[in-house]
This record gives C-alpha cells, sequence and structure tokens, in this order.
C-alpha cells in the first residue's frame, strides 16, 4: 500500500491576481457601456475582490457572487445546466448553486485557481465580460465568449 | 387492554460502521476516478460522518449531506420523485428534502439506521458509488445500482 | 514598479491528509474515553472531514465545525480571545467566528494549510485531543496542549 | 406654508472613488505589513467595492462589511459605544450594527457619502489604515488616528 499523500502543492490566486481580473472586467464593461457588479473568489470559493460599478444593479450582488463561487466550484462556466437540474441543485444548497451564465472558473496549467461573476447585464453579455477578464490574467484558460 | 410499549430495541449505526461506509465509497470513488463528497448520517438524519475527496465540487457539501438525510428520513433512494411533487417538498422543507439522486438509505435486519449520500458525479454515479458503500457494510440491503 | 504576483504555489491539504488527522483524534479520544466531535477544514475553511464518535454531542457538530473554521482563518488556537471582543466577532460573524477552545491552526512549512476542530468535552481536553491529531501529521506544528 | 422639497442634489460616491480608497488601503496595510480585508460600501450602506489580502483572516470578510455598513449610518467611526448599548444593538440587527473599531464613515463637504471598513488586525491598526485611506479621498473628512 503506497503512503497517504496529506499536502500538494498548488497555485494559489492572489489579491493582486484578483484585482487584475477586476480591473479588466471593469475596462471591458466600460468599453461595452455596460455597469456590472464583479466577484472574484478563490478556490475555496471565498471572497477576494468586488465591485459594483456606477449604473449596475444592486441586487446583482449576491448573484454575481455566487456566480463566482459556482464556477469555482463547477469547474465549468455557470448557466448550462439542464433547468431542472438547475432548480434542484439551487434548492439543495440554499440558493448557493446557481444556473445564471456569467461565472467562470480561473484555471492556470489545469488548476482552477479561483472564478470569476459578472453580473447585472445579459447572460451572454456578463459571459464576454467575464472571459475578457480572463483573457487579462496571465496563463488563465479563456473561453468562446466574444 | 396491552400495556403501553414505552421503548423497543432497535439497531443503531455507530461511528465505525460509518467509517466502513465512507472509506468503501472512497475506494470506490477512487476506482472510477471520480472525486465526490461523501455523507454518512444516522437514524435521525444527524450528520455521523463526511468527507470531501480532492476535486470534488466544494459547493456539494450541503446537497450531499442533505440526499443522505432525505434518504434516511424516507427510508427509499432519493432522486425519483415526480418532479413537481419533489419541487413542492422542497420548498416546504427549506430545501432539506432534496430530490437529486445518489442518496441511499441504510438498511439492516428492515431497520433504516441512516443514509449516505454521494455528489459530484452524475446523479446515476452517486447512486452507483453509494451502493458500492453499502455492499462493503456488514448485512446491509443494496440497489441496483452498478 | 514591480509586476503584481498573480499566483502563488503553496501546499494543500489533501482529503488524505484530513483522514489521518481526523482517525488519530479518534485515537487520542478513545484513548482518553471521550468521544467527540471532530472537524477538519482546508484553508479556505470548508469542510474536508468530520466524524461524530458514539456517546459525543449531537449539537456540538455546528460549533467543532466552527472552531475549525477559526483556527484556519485565525491562524491561532482558538478560544484565548478576550470575553468582550470574542462576543462581539461572534456577532459580527453571525456565530462562526467562535471563542470556544478546541480549534488548532493545521500549520506546514509555515503555512496555514487548514485547521481542526474538536468538541463534546472540556475545552481544555478538545484541545488535547486535536493536539494529538496535529502531532499524527506529517511536518505539522504541534501545540503545548497535552 | 412652503413647498415641500421632494428631492435633494447630494454627492454620491462612485466606484472609481471607492477604488480610490480601496488602493489606498491596500498600499497602507502593505507599508504596515499587515494584510486586512478592506470594504466600502456607499451612502445606502452597499457594498461597492472589497479585497481580502493575501494572509488576512478569512472570516473578518462580514465583520469588515458590517463596519463599513455601521460606519456609513451612524457617520461617526465604529467601536466606540458603550458595550451595553453595542450589544444591544448587534442584537436587534441581527449582528449588522457592530461594536469594532475599523469602520469610518466618508464624509465630503459635510455629507456622509459611505463608509469604509478594515479587518484583520487590532482595532487601533485597523483604524489607522482606514483612516489613510480616506486621506487619500479628494476632499474626505479625516480622523485622529495615526
Amino acid at each position: 500500500m503506497t503512503e497517504p499523500v496529506a499536502t500538494v502543492l498548488r497555485p494559489r490566486l492572489t489579491h493582486q491576481g484578483a484585482l487584475i481580473l477586476l480591473q479588466a472586467a471593469i475596462r471591458k464593461a466600460d468599453e461595452m457601456l455596460l455597469p456590472q457588479c464583479i466577484a472574484i473568489v478563490d478556490e475555496g470559493a471565498n471572497l477576494l475582490a468586488f465591485v459594483r460599478m456606477d449604473g449596475a444593479k444592486l441586487l446583482s450582488e449576491q448573484p454575481t457572487m455566487r456566480k463566482a463561487m459556482t464556477a469555482a466550484s463547477d469547474r465549468v462556466p455557470t448557466g448550462d445546466k439542464d433547468a431542472a437540474l438547475g432548480d434542484k441543485l439551487a434548492s439543495a444548497s440554499d440558493g448557493r448553486i446557481v444556473n445564471l451564465k456569467g461565472g467562470l472558473p480561473v484555471i492556470v496549467d489545469g488548476h482552477v485557481i479561483g472564478g470569476i461573476g459578472v453580473g447585472s447585464g445579459t447572460g451572454e453579455q456578463d459571459r464576454i465580460i467575464a472571459n475578457a477578464a480572463l483573457a487579462a490574467f496571465p496563463g488563465a484558460t479563456t473561453f468562446d465568449y466574444v
């Protein structure tokens, strides 16, 4: 029998890294004239950085944070689940697992190091802005939302 | 008139029993290369043991616990309810009764002594792993998920 | 100006590591004839492993988890705060920051990689069991509770 | 009888203003080698910006946000209330009104336009960092914490 592996070395998202994502998302949102709530969480789905831009929807704060959390947990973009499954998981997680578009995992070297959530626009707009943030992050995997 | 029966003798799941289930579920999940959240509850639907394997979905913690709780309470596998009824019960229980696959009752000698919940894969995968755990438990009833 | 550092390499606690802590705590609790709730969280204060031993206090589940979370967050043993400050932080965190003895950070190579919480005994007993678990973990910093 | 005044002109804190506060607080925290959670809220006590610096206490997130909210609401620095009154208000507000040091109102031209909360250090350290952020904000009233 092999020895149990008690710890592993993994990349961790820093607050400076989170601010890179935040600033890049703000730039893209400004460019698209779409004020947004933007949330960055780490691998543990804990909040690292947040901004609510002037004109963004106030009550998008929580859904935006949960998009980031869900993306970090699921390791895939949010909002593509079957509707019935999405509803069940939302209920079973007290609303924390969301099935709204606009959350993307932050993946570097194949490791999920966090998530970004964007909210206030349509799901498609939110995804484009989140993806533009990933494109500004050194080594991060991007998606097909442009 | 007969005497009222104030107490009855019932088998109770121990923490050692819970760890047998946990370890067996880990082995099966390892074998299937599917990291999972695994929860074991006793007959009172209270948590006895839990593990989140490396790579399992972080936010599956709560739904997984609720699968185990629902299975112990319903005394049948979770996830087979009519969708509309499932939604109503989820709402009426503040999300505690889940209609997601992956929860199985632990039944010994016809007595429900607890529940096991598995989550992070598809419902079918979750069921197979939960069932493999039951197969490792002395005298436990197993189901047709293989 | 220096480049922002977007990611850093850090050791992460695995589920196998969490089970080492759990099993060592169970052994010590058995040896002391003190059944316990035992919780292990990772660096993000998310639950990795849990057990409630036969005879442990049922309602210690949540306080035990929160001891582990608080230790991982504060990076020092729990329960040594000034009483008034402890009360204020408990209230300000909806009860998540606890000022109960029995939570210890898991520290390897100077990095906090998680926390262990033990609950059901006196605070002093809980600390001794948590510390015995740390002593069984490869390279973990231990404390003066024996 | 005079006409009722249905609206008034008031300065409002922008997200760019919030980021000025956030960045100045990060600089001061870096200078003091004290990683912090930092939260900025607007006049409605709603979150505008947040960052958790590497090494800050994870569970300080919520207390920090509540320091900012309480400062914006009370219009004076947090943490100076009589202890008994502080406890009563905490209870009556479900923990939202905090009596912890580290929250300061953002006041421009005599108008409270928001609040800043800083948390992870001692109350005195938190205040110094929050005040340094105010000093970097055009026209903001500062306090005697240095």
